[in-house]
């Protein structure tokens, strides 16, 4: 199915060069203060237009079409849409038939039987996210007073990040990237044993932001090279808490108490300027494909934010299922 | 929830030292040849008893309580269950207060307010694992002819496997390692765009399994450091087939036809015979461990056929999904 | 959740009064051929305007926001959107913050803590069914040549409709009446024996139309009085043709074959223009309420479009998922 | 699929001649008290052997596989097996390959490709139900102090049931009956608006029990009669509480607080030792059949406490997700 969650739920919709593209939020509880203006600092993180994003920018201006009343949510459905405006189609004209190489053209047509809109990528677009970023924004209005950061470590393999973005932008190529997010004031037991650990729901909905080909979790690979008497993290108090932090926040399925730290790894961009053999989806043949259209460079620059709002919303979810464990029955 | 899959849908229960574990798997389709001499290669691979696991062995016999009748699958819920038999439950008794660290010991006493079964690890044990393998076993029939391999790559950070585990062994402690899995022969197309993309789906299941810290698919984090020029796969003919697989099989959240290849951060077993310092669970006092009961040295070494098991699962629930995409709606 | 469905999925949403309602179809195959122009048979049959109906008339043109291209489904998320305009809230104004006696005034208020959008009837309105009808209208298309029927078979007690309607209309009051429903052509074999049986989900989604108080499938209370060897359809042939079918074409929670003959009973419309008793629902106090707004006499003159595209909308789930169950493993 | 619930999930398996039936339960609070003597009742009450039910008499002690240590919940998935041991196949056998007209043996052999399991009634048998009513046993310990009542309003359309009855049986024929259940105690605004509506859910469970044809809450169809002014039930406190209940405790999907009323229809038991026209499953051709085998005259003597389960479960999963709604994000 294309939604997540199972208390909060979303789902996205949309198309690159559609009319419009959005989220549905359902499960948000009412009385959480919702306006457009929330949106707008979150939003702007995400937006292209900066050195190494796209050029494409949208104004990005949610409409609330329900759910929301007088700046609070009412507890029903909340539609919050993008209306598409910075639009031009023509730019992917040239290549409509041509499958971008590393891109869900050829999955996608083949998936929908030749019926998927690939305008601009169509429902596979970055675009999307917007919608994602959008749901982050309330589920960080719920999980207040647990808070949220992000930073990207790496592109190219290199730390001199504006300089090796700048140096593939020159040659019309494109770089990835390793991005880390640390989600601080966690409460111990968010999760499942088997099979919505936590860990397992957070990569489930980070698997699904394009372009990410990988997650660690704490030491994550580095890890397999420890013993175990240097992996384990002593416990130091009642609270939880432990000296270090390598297994990043989770023991068994569930969080520990300590800062949840995870690392993803970001895909380099697949559209680029350069040249590139490809076939031609309609008549099987091969071609070379010089993509036009306005894309970025590294998309791991607008990585961050998106994945805060991909760990809040697992975060929100969990949050308002524990609230059901506690004991004794009976609705108190 | 504590079940997987949506058409193919499976839930783990048991106990490391109750009375029995196993699997319930529902949707597997009627007639699918199914007896109980089909689950012991995939079993014996699991169980320990070799350098390196677990000197604790099952008999692991299989016993199909429901939905198989005459060797075939009747359609309905089908109910494996393993008794438990060789169970030191005083092995634990002496640490049974104390946290073991790394371990879900803390996190479980916690989130279930200290009515978690915490003997042997309790519904957190490695043991729950058959439960997943036997329900490979069933999803390895559905998805036939595809295969599934899979490879131990390194342990402790060495490729000398045998000599790591024995030196680690040696030293009463653990260490972990990196496992590689490959499936071959799958169609285009499995997986969905948002949010159940194929590596959302496949990660949730395979962090599910105890010990896993990371995943990643096709290059992975070794990826992020080429350009896109790279790293974009060269489609050769209108099969899908790719000229290198640096995707791992996958864009756009979908199978793209060639092999799906994943690999799996395990962490050191957090079970060690070394004296560690931890916290006493009932007085939240400073104590220190020296666990006893018997545990895995390399829990990776026993991975293979359980990540085997989560790869088949997967597929199977999307191959069944898929047949109802076919375009003309109407039950044909 | 306020979702429906298991691979094609539905989500309504909206407010009487708020800027649209509408629904989220996921799931829909792709190819389906769906244009605005498909909407308007269904949706003017659900419209008021007419005798016993309310004023209200929204011109229900669908605007076909995601999913669509070409005239053509492409598999992603479908937004179906319905402005709304014909609203008139100061006509609420009055009674706002009394219980309309009947209504989901006082439960909404008080699950949502006073945050409900209630102007109108908010997201609990008629209005909300506009949704399910577009729903409809989509999974109809899916379901070919399968096809559904429906009749008013009484209003308050009476077959003389007319009448009824026209009475209660005089006494600014309102009636409920009894709709049928049947479904021609279906396959054996849909439903699921527990817990998802053909008649417990499509009872699930008739039961979220607001209004309806009863759901019985072919005799129904009336066949309680018969005996087993009365009440037992014979089966004529190996088709499953039955030579009577007063179990409604289903046995066992499968469909049978024969045609599916279900009908609800609607309670009389809550809001009429009488005065009635209630309480503030902000003082507490009692108080007396005579309605304004726009509102059915007779909610169950609208009822049979709704109710065909209730039953569309299961049998189209079913028969997506009646695909996954040809027996052999393996996407042929 | 074949399970059932949100928070509070239910599996039932097994099949009339096989092994064993049972039931997983789900999401059971930690530390509710639960000992295989808690069952005793319920399941008593559910046993045949009374005049007007089967012969056949399982002992019914439940088997607590998993989920529960020491008397406690312990969190995890709980496995209760019930044995079967009381089995007849052999009375069956005559009528193998006979479809029992209005039973599942037609659909079933049809939706399972001829691999279901038939004897006695398979997976369909009314045996699957003592899962339901044990887990109901767990449920209401959860739901406390909320409590349950029914009672056989009557049977074969008379209120001298034990007449009706054995008049029947003399006949070797069987009746069906009404059932009617009450739930008191019950919080405002459990249920969800779309398309989890309290009746939804509700529905859902109740028509999964063999041989339901009808449910109607309060009034029901004979409401259909009433006027809004007659039916509307007015409310006299802010508690809820209202002068009449004709809606039966539910207003726009959500519990008003005041009693749950639902009746249910139960059709005829299909099993009958009269001799009945029918087809060879297997040569499609006429047979006659004279059942064999031992079956309720009326299934309805059976149904109090199967429905009971059903309400206490349904409350059970809502109460727990209520528990989330609470407004003001975050773990409290």
């Amino acid at each position: 199915m294309n939604s997540f969650g199972r208390l909060l739920r979303i789902e996205i919709f949309g198309e690159s060069h559609g009319p419009a593209v959005g989220v549905m939020v359902d499960g948000c509880p009412a009385g959480i203060e919702i306006t457009p203006e929330d949106f707008a600092a979150d939003l702007g993180r995400r937006k292209g237009g900066r050195p190494g994003t796209t050029a494409r920018v949208e104004t990005d201006e949610p409409r609330l079409l329900s759910g929301v009343r007088g700046g609070r949510a009412t507890g029903a459905p909340m539609l919050i849409l993008f209306d598409n405006a910075d639009v031009r189609s023509e730019d992917y004209k040239a290549m409509e038939t041509l499958a971008r190489p590393g891109h869900a053209d050829f999955t996608a047509h083949r998936k929908f039987g030749g019926f998927a809109d690939d305008r601009g990528g169509g429902h596979f677009s970055g675009r999307l996210t917007a919608g994602i970023v959008a749901a982050g924004v309330v589920a960080k209005k719920i999980i207040r007073p647990v808070s949220i950061g992000s930073a990207i470590l790496s592109c190219g393999g290199s730390t001199d990040i504006e300089k090796t973005v700048a140096a593939a932008a020159a040659d019309r190529d494109s770089v990835g990237g390793v991005v880390e997010c640390t989600v601080r004031g966690l409460p111990v037991g968010l999760g499942e044993p088997f099979f919505d650990s936590f860990e397992s729901t957070l990569s489930h909905l980070v698997f699904s932001i394009p372009g990410i080909k990988g997650i660690e979790i704490g030491d994550g690979f580095r890890g397999t090279a420890a013993r175990g008497s240097e992996f384990n993290d002593v416990l130091v108090d009642a609270s939880g808490r432990t000296r270090t932090n390598h297994a990043g926040g989770i023991n068994g399925g569930l969080t520990n108490g300590n800062d949840l730290v995870f690392r993803v790894a970001v895909r380099p961009t697949p559209t680029i300027g350069r040249e590139q053999e490809t076939i031609d989806l309609e008549t099987g043949r091969p071609a070379v494909l010089a993509a036009g259209g306005r894309h970025d460079v590294c998309f791991a620059l607008r990585l961050p934010v998106i994945l805060e709002a991909a760990a809040a919303l697992v975060v929100a979810d969990f949050q308002l299922i524990a609230r059901s464990y506690r004991q004794n029955g009976g609705l108190k």
